[in-house]
């Protein structure tokens, strides 16, 4: 029986007991209309079928269908190597020690007048808990001001000043429990209706497209250049923009038609990933100059995803933040253009993911607009606290002198120049199978190479009723434990399919992964490239 | 110069530099057209003027006129008793030892491999260190699942079970960063649209307001019974219920008018706050059973927050939870009311407000819904990890022959019976007052007094361009230094008047707190029962 109608059953059941109330959204429970009621029996608010359309057109792919059959095939008993999410802790990277030290002290106050404190902890760490814990008031415990500690604020401005050489102001800056949320609030303040469009590059991570479903907005897709190194071409910006705003019409009497009825996709916000993800690469300044330009003549808020910004794997590309080179540029475009970036403790040599700190940064908007976002903050009272300490000490880590200033450099120094290893020996190994090509991954934490799949693959893939990539990283799942997101999860071309895995599998492991990995690549191919009809995998 | 021109000036002066694309959003920067182009100038995507409309509808009270006031006046140096938030450790309430010390040790797990260890923590606060450990996947540096740790979700279910006597599904309950981010993601998942209501409790924690305005739905108020020590009257429900679905209309011809342009509102869900906030009732079992009949006759969604369940004062009115309510009901009731019921780490003798843990349980909510809801959820990755622990600590504390049990047991208990004392200090200090009422807070760490404001206060209040009950908080903030919330941030019957004060001030403070706000009130009160045009205070 389905169960809507055994739902009814029951509670034609109960028709003693309550007789339903006469409104135009209800109806009475008398047995001879059964089947008038059946017809009519709304669904109830939280059945799939009455949920709010948006939540149900999010699509998700980092923790999508590949991830479940991936923890469907651990619990089965199966060695699983998790690439799908930026998750460094969870694949062996150990916490930085200062950091944590001060957080747990931070925990434990009581620690702090116990005398064998010492025996434990580095007077260094010990005098930051006991800085961090004057800036709160009332500890860990306490909710902050909903924007964040304001002394942890004032370490992050004094951090950007450093970085791009411009005072940053404390009061523009808002802490956020891990830098989604921030994306996620700021996209809610822009997004109006489906009218209302946001450029995000494609490939692009997901967390936009996501967010821009949920919250009802339309997706414009900019395709970044493979060839390129996944640079970004304006041009195809441009076209992306022009596309959607002629919404593919071309006659007049059909532009008449769409200016009456507001068809026309208003553009509001351009996204930049910047390094890439899952692309990796690092936009140069001429680059982001142009963006910029874009921007103002567009009247676009330039959103600046710089979570990356510590995970930079060659010298010659180096990070530059979006806004040093908007106030590089000079008014009016410096005093003009609207720009949120956006910073976390989960990536660079931290990679803590599960503390939840980020904040974001906002340069030329207004103090009313600040104040909107400050009350939609308030909302959920405070990000937490313990994350916000982590952003803190990421910001203003040891200096030269202190006690745990060497124990810190080498410690982080170590996992960068590791993950710069890993970022070789990634790409090394996809360029060096059969129909795999990789571009060098120069930031970020992701290699995300093209798999040319043989026609019979992609017919293969049609009768099982997947996405080709999808098809590909199942079968590589089954026969490696290999957990991979398909390039479809991000976006990519017609017709060309990749996969995004992160480079964060433990450095002695790596070649190990990749022999593995190739092997079932170069049986894939081969299989599918004299494919009779027939799986052999 | 207004700012939109300065803008346009700028603007015009970069025409050389630039020259705009030819859209229907965009323009052509001549200066011919200079006033033209005034006239059209857009706003920028991120200027209030241009903001999704929802963001600037939220009201959020408990963080509003009064709290920046507040801040402003501690920043000029004046003492705030900030009573403003449940926000305990803030008021000087000290953290419990044991939880603290678990999290300190999985915050820094090499600890755990020092011989010293022993002299700073007990054996089995790094017993239940290392078990947490193990049911992380690289400790709290690695995002957890989106629904939280499988471990925790089980020890809360087993806590549940404990509770309500049904067991609880762990895949079930979702770990959330606070409870408030819970009741976010799901009244995002039942609004669809402004013809969405919910029934709101009324005064009700700003929190739902807020949040069904940033959702675009409606809210529906129902009145809590200040007679009858803020009781909830079911009667009152059905009169909102009916009055959302008339919206006003009475003839017939209006009423087809209705069903056409779809104007009736669709009562979606219910809200109970449990004990209340601000009102601090316990709901009784008969009124729980009436109100899930009423739900399952309405086809409405219950959301149940439960969040104070462990703050009650009055050993007569004990915290029963909805769910075991609904269980007992039977079937069909059992079987077909929607709950959602919400709890968290902030509240209790607990107060861990900053660490943002929380979690909700979903009863009767099918598996494609519960799809949706993950989905969603994965979003922003995970909760914070170190607030989950709080959470598993919460519901399996230390057990009778656990080392820390007794200091566990002792100082949990000096929390709430202290709280419990403050509750009654409180509201007698509040009846011994002028024109002030108030009920016996049962539940929960709120006062909510009445006010009764002579007319001339009013009028005063009027001609200040304030509310009245805002005009008189602002009064007793500038006064005394006691930063409270107006009854208008909760909502409250028309020319009715309260604030919300916690019952959190350290005990030994209460008494010149109270002596305080008598002085203030009874001249207030005073001065304008005898107003003659000028104010005194």
């Amino acid at each position: 029986m389905p169960p809507l109608l055994f739902r009814q059953k029951e509670r034609l059941q109960c028709a003693s007991l309550s007789t339903r109330s006469p409104h135009p959204f209800s109806f009475h429970c008398f047995a001879p209309f059964y089947s008038v009621v059946q017809a009519i029996m709304p669904p109830k608010p939280l059945d799939y079928e009455s949920l709010n359309e948006n939540v149900k057109k999010v699509a998700y792919a980092v923790r999508g269908e590949l991830y479940l059959r991936a923890s469907e095939l651990q619990k089965e008993g199966k060695k699983i190597i998790f690439t799908n999410v930026g998750n460094p802790h969870a694949l062996g990277q150990k916490p930085l020690t200062f950091p944590r030290q001060v957080v747990a002290l931070c925990q434990a106050p009581f620690l702090l007048e116990d005398p064998n404190v010492a025996l434990l902890f580095p007077a260094d760490a010990i005098a930051r808990a006991k800085n961090y814990l004057s800036l709160t008031s009332g500890g860990l415990g306490a909710y902050s001001d909903s924007r964040g500690l304001p002394g942890i604020r004032k370490e992050i401005a004094e951090f950007i000043n450093r970085r791009d050489g411009y005072p940053s102001d404390p009061e523009l800056i808002f802490l956020t429990d891990g830098a989604s949320k921030g994306v996620m609030q700021m996209l809610n303040s822009i997004i109006r209706n489906d009218k209302d469009g946001i450029l995000v590059p494609v490939p692009q991570y997901p967390l936009y497209s996501a967010t821009i479903s949920l919250y009802g907005g339309s997706l414009v897709p900019y395709y970044l250049e493979e060839e390129e190194n996944w640079g970004l071409d304006l041009d195809n910006v441009k076209k992306s923009v022009a596309a959607a705003r002629s919404n593919g019409i071309t006659s007049s009497i059909e532009q008449l038609q769409c200016i009456i009825s507001a068809c026309y996709i208003l553009i509001r916000a351009m996204v930049i990933i910047n390094p890439g993800n899952p692309t990796g690469q690092c936009l140069s300044e001429a680059n982001l100059k142009e963006i910029l330009l874009f921007c103002y003549r567009e009247n676009l808020v330039l959103l600046a995803d710089e979570v990356y910004q510590q995970n930079i794997y060659q010298d010659e590309r180096p990070f530059i933040s979006a806004r040093k080179i908007l106030l590089d540029m000079g008014p009016p475009i410096s005093k003009e253009v609207q720009l949120v970036s956006f910073h976390t403790v989960s990536k660079g040599y931290w990679g803590e993911c599960g503390q939840r700190g980020g904040y974001f940064e906002m340069t030329n908007l207004s103090p009313q607009t600040v104040d909107e976002i400050y009350k939609v903050a308030s909302i959920s009272l405070s990000p937490n606290v313990p994350g916000q300490i982590f952003l803190g000490l990421m910001v203003n880590p040891p200096k030269p002198g202190d006690i745990s200033y060497l124990k810190y450099t080498a410690e982080s120094k170590a996992v960068l120049d590791s993950l710069r290893r890993r970022a070789h020996i990634m790409t090394d190994g996809f360029n060096s199978c059969k129909n795999v090509v990789c571009n060098f991954t120069e930031g970020a934490m992701y290699s995300f190479p093209q798999i040319r799949l043989p026609p019979k693959a992609i017919e293969a893939a049609k009768k099982a009723g997947k996405a080709p990539d999808v098809f590909y990283c199942l079968k590589l799942l089954e026969a490696t434990g290999i957990s991979t997101v398909p390039g479809s999860g991000f976006g990519q071309k017609d017709g060309v399919f990749h996969l995004r895995t992160t480079i964060l599998p433990a450095e002695e492991d790596m070649p190990a992964i990749m022999a593995s990995f190739k092997k079932f690549n170069d049986e894939f191919m081969e299989q599918y490239e004299n494919y009779r009809g027939f799986s052999r995998i």
